[in-house]
């Protein structure tokens, strides 16, 4: 599984704070937590929604750079404004960066694809259009073959697509886990060279006893075809969930991985 | 989920006393439980491998005369012999239960199917033949489409058949953890309108954290499409996870089963 760590975003307050302070070193040590937890990327979401695009550029500009010294990790570079993206993608100084997202929106393709073409970077695709997110299987994958389309256009493989089949709360629609699911069996249908990945904890919202419903849910996603997950790895319950996963699809040589999770306290 | 309860199991030592001694309150005691616990059936395998077989028809007749009075759920008679499946059966006097189990093989067909008709239960038509466990999801699938066809033969209707995928350990051979969910897959998609059950704990037989590698499994598994499974329903950490898998796919309005798990001490 390719885990995309998720905890470096400023939707967070302490991380707002982080942000807009410039504590380099708790920043940094953010990353390696995550890194050292499992995580493959390190997301990095500077919009703390209360400064100028210009704010925006400058702190992703300062927390790329804090993070490149900090962690070997590869950085997922986030934010839906294609400036903010350029700025991080340049910031990398030639280190490679997966970048987060695009969707199914002309206006989208014409400006971040470009930048997925020219650093041929793995992308993270939503499968929703300008009208919002689908609510069947059917529409989430039509925005998905959109993107893929516009991806080949500018000559972007496939293969640097990570497809989001998005999760909405089961508690608002209960057919909503499935239609996810679904949505992730028929990604890996129509694409087969693609990756899918998703954030997983929206699924719980307004339910008791999250982390397990969370687990569960990542279980299923993965025998449906995600190989992938935008998650916290600090998370033992969810790196637990991870490391099963793997290991009962076959996708752990010896175990390794899950009797290693095993033997971290939890 | 309809569960079925695997608790009263001559090959349980503990229970191979209660058996053999005639204890009638303390086999009652086992169904008692795993009925108050959620289970929708109660399994009745009285095989102690160590008596004749008018011994084991003896004992049957005892444990399910005994199990009547003891609970109203429906029992499930279970053996690989005919003559102590009609025993049980017989003794039910009436009242419904289901035969665990028949395989894709003729004598087996000539022996059971004619109870099955007889009784018009529900049966357990394990996915293998003559040979053994198939090892591929084609093989597995060419013994269910036998079972289907004799059932046919006997005018019994595929409702109330119950494929079981079988499950073998992931540890002696990585890919059969796939193996098996896809065949849950298939079967619903080649019978829409049978059952898919399995007992799970096989799964993770030599590997260490054993129950939750069943529960990631049972996630799993739910999602292929099983709607039924052989376990140990007073496990609160397997019916947790059946409680999840339901709340997660749309199957349990209101969530109430789930919440209600959740307040159980586990």
């Amino acid at each position: 599984m390719i885990v995309i760590g998720e905890k470096i975003n400023a939707t967070r307050s302490a991380v707002r704070d982080i942000i807009e302070q410039r504590r380099d070193g708790e920043l940094a040590a953010l990353a390696r937590e995550q890194a050292e937890a499992g995580a493959t990327y390190i997301d990095v979401n500077v919009g703390t929604g209360r400064g100028t695009r210009d704010d925006e550029i400058e702190a992703m500009q300062w927390a790329v750079t804090t993070l490149c010294t900090a962690t070997d990790k590869p950085l997922c570079i986030d934010s839906a404004d294609a400036a903010v993206l350029e700025a991080g993608l340049a910031a990398m100084a030639g280190r490679p960066a997966m970048i987060n997202s695009i969707k199914a929106d002309p206006h989208c393709f014409d400006a971040v694809l470009p930048l997925v073409a020219r650093y041929q970077a793995p992308v993270v695709a939503l499968a929703m259009d300008e009208q919002g997110i689908p609510k069947t299987v059917e529409g989430r994958i039509a925005a998905c073959r959109r993107i893929a389309a516009a991806c080949a256009d500018y000559q972007i493989s496939i293969e640097q697509v990570f497809f989001d089949p998005l999760v909405l709360p089961v508690s608002t629609d209960a057919v909503q886990g499935k239609v996810t699911l679904d949505t992730v069996a028929a990604i890996r249908q129509a694409f087969p060279g693609a990756h899918a990945t998703m954030g997983l904890s929206n699924i719980s919202y307004g339910l008791p006893g999250r982390a397990a419903l969370n687990a569960a849910f990542l279980h299923m996603a993965v025998f449906a075809g995600l190989d992938s997950a935008i998650m916290d790895p600090s998370n033992t319950t969810m790196m637990a969930a991870v490391r099963s996963a793997e290991a009962l699809m076959g996708k752990d040589r010896h175990f390794r991985r899950y009797t290693r999770a095993l033997r971290k306290p939890s």
